[in-house]
């Protein structure tokens, strides 16, 4: 069977540019009512029984049995083993990775993450302290998408902010383990493991069972069921962001290889027939010929099914006026990835405003991010760059603010709040500040 | 009518104190479906039919009628009008606490919220980039709880980060403003005020409608009816936590006057009867010392009824063995506010893991805190402290990685993206990271 990639082909120029360009990027999670209602029953049970509803669940949907949940924990020797037997090409790549991302994370926590104070000139303290939180969870997907990059990238921020227990939930449908999956839970110091999933995994490090700890955070992607759980225990435990389809958009003034850029835009399009590849370039001719090397390369790709129709059905090559209106039309989009394929990137990293993560020239192949430079891969997608962050040391921190008010600043701040609290009718408040005058 | 404010008085020591404790400290926010369902009407309606929707909603729920949404818009005259209004004390108040809010975000944001960078050893730069939100919205609740002290707090931070516009919202029923919070969205910087409210207010912002811009987060703190909807529309747009009720706990060493820590706890009982005040000392005398004031101040109060049944029904007198194990209890609450109302705070703090802010030393009233002090006094409520933080200019800001690698890094790069992305079978991400080595 021969596939054909067909990315839509529009330009800035056109009169219904965009109406087309708002149908291209039209995208919204669909929210199914029986997905929400058998999750709901789901944490409901989770959270009534513990760990014979989290048993019976992972029987009845990962087709896994067993007599308690103490079956189903990885053991930190199992762990080890399966490192240990990998390929040493796999295990080195494993902990070069890991190396990486932890430096990163180490910079990000040094230049963002560390407790600070002052002293006004009454002599008062005020600051924030930064500490780690207690114990998270992080959801790792298992079955046929296993991505021992995800282990690395949710267990290694946790591990920097100084998070003491972290604890990995993934399924193992039938029991199938994925080796690379569990040694990177080794290298990246996970606390404990279990093989439960979905949304019962979910609910149990939400409430707690008498065997899996409670935590304070989950982080990490899933399925609608996942993504639905987290959603509904938000509150009761931190969650990060609820992911969409991964995107990429590439800004190319020409200079980069296409057969590079191509291949980029595959590296996205193969993740999912709803991921979303983009090219924008005020250079027809690079276009045309980014088009022939996707043609080139489409028939050698293993993925090639899931490429064309992802690129067929939701890519675009938009021919820009100049490089400035597209970086305009990437600040609409807020993309997941945004690569400036240009010789001159640092031209125009500043006009960008909103983006997961932003890779700069030609030698930054998205993958290189996903996989070992460092940044995380867990990034903002749908637009919500526009508003939310990458993964980070900071999202297992959590601050407290510091306040000591000297006897002198009390004279000054006293008067100050003593109004105000009047103000809103708030007399205790008030009070409490007058008490403190002399 | 005369009220009692009778705290219960726990010792760890008691058999039954794990049981009391827990008790005491439950609280959980009801989920009404009633309301639930009313709120993904309106959301649904305000998404549908815009500006005519709010305007119907308000005309219901606020007894205001207008012909259009301009007729909503709070005038930049008007704001500055209610300012200079307003008595000399109020208005030099506002400002006072203005400039020392701002001073303490501005440095908040000097200390961890700037953008960082290094290059690695192959010449790699790796980074991250920091940018305010274009656009955010801030929920003022209106009617008779109007606090100006939460237009500074919320609306000042987002200022600080370099967000551009500021929309406001405020309900104002039957059309009764309050002078105050129009003054505080003046000296705040707010660019546009507008006199709606409840979730309707919520959905013009996450949406947008002819007249309200679609903003990119959503912050602030509202009824039932606000606290749903805004959970409904995150993801679409950020949002900031949903606030349960207030909570103190103060850790006394009996070396502050006892009639301040009774107007301390006072202060956060006048809120409302759910608020909880709690008092954690090893010195029994001191605690029947502090009730005694409780008893002997509580006529004063405007607001004594609703502190007496706050106090009786919620608030809790604790003596502990120590204050080593009464730090270790207020880490099992993660209160909101923590009091360190002792001659030695600093022996402490560093004991102290979680908390929305840690007031320290007897000078340090929360209400000075709240008002004026600098920090933020929108705080983690519920134990949330655990795993969130003092609203900041983080929460304003969105953090962008920045890659750029060399031809040398993608050397190094290369070899390790492509034995893992082989291993998790993404070939397009293999070859992409290939196709940068010579």
């Amino acid at each position: 069977m021969e596939f054909v990639a067909a990315p839509a082909r529009l330009s800035t120029a056109d009169a219904t540019f965009e109406h087309d360009f708002a149908q291209r990027l039209h995208w919204s999670a669909d929210t199914d009512a029986a997905i929400e209602q058998r999750v709901a029953d789901i944490l409901a049970d989770v959270q009534a029984r513990g760990d014979a509803a989290v048993l019976e669940y992972t029987a009845r949907f990962d087709g896994l049995s067993a007599e308690s949940m103490a079956a189903l924990e990885l053991t930190q020797a199992e762990l080890k083993a399966a490192f240990d037997g990998l390929p040493d090409e796999q295990r080195q790549a494993l902990e070069s990775a890991a190396r990486r991302v932890k430096s990163y994370h180490e910079a990000q926590k040094k230049a963002n993450g560390e407790s600070w104070s002052y002293r006004d000139e009454d002599g008062s303290l005020l600051g924030q302290k930064v500490t780690p939180l207690d114990r998270v969870g992080i959801y790792v997907p298992g079955g046929k998408a296993a991505y021992p990059s995800s282990v690395l990238m949710n267990a290694i921020p946790a591990h920097v902010a100084g998070v003491p227990e972290i604890i990995m939930v993934v399924p193992t449908p039938k029991g199938e383990k994925n080796a690379l999956v569990l040694a990177a839970a080794y290298v990246a110091g996970v606390t404990r493991a279990f093989t439960i999933g979905g949304a019962q995994a979910v609910a149990a490090l939400a409430y707690g069972t008498a065997t899996i700890p409670k935590v304070d955070k989950i982080t990490g992607p899933g399925n609608a069921y996942v993504a639905s759980a987290k959603k509904r225990v938000f509150g009761l435990v931190g969650i990060d962001m609820i992911a969409g389809p991964s995107e990429i958009l590439v800004l190319a003034d020409g200079t980069t290889p296409p057969d590079w850029v191509a291949m980029d835009l595959f590296s996205q399009a193969e993740h999912d027939e709803l991921a979303q590849s983009i090219l924008l370039c005020p250079d027809a001719d690079y276009i045309a010929a980014v088009q022939r090397e996707i043609d080139r390369l489409l028939p050698e790709m293993p993925r090639k099914a899931i490429i064309a129709k992802s690129l067929s059905d939701r890519g675009a090559l938009i021919l820009t006026k100049d490089m400035e209106e597209a970086c305009a039309i990437s600040n609409r989009i807020a993309p997941e990835h945004l690569e400036v394929s240009s010789r001159d990137p640092h031209r125009w990293e500043p006009l960008l405003k909103h983006a997961g993560a932003i890779f700069l020239g030609a030698y930054t192949s998205e993958s290189l991010g996903d996989y070992c430079a460092g940044p995380n891969h867990v990034l903002p997608t749908s637009g919500t760059a526009r508003f939310s962050s990458p993964l980070g040391v900071y999202d297992f921190q959590k601050r407290s603010s510091l306040i000591e008010v000297s006897e002198a600043g009390a004279q000054t701040l006293g008067q100050i709040a003593s109004v105000l609290a009047h103000g809103e009718g708030l007399q205790g408040h008030a009070r409490a500040a007058e008490m403190r005058l002399k």
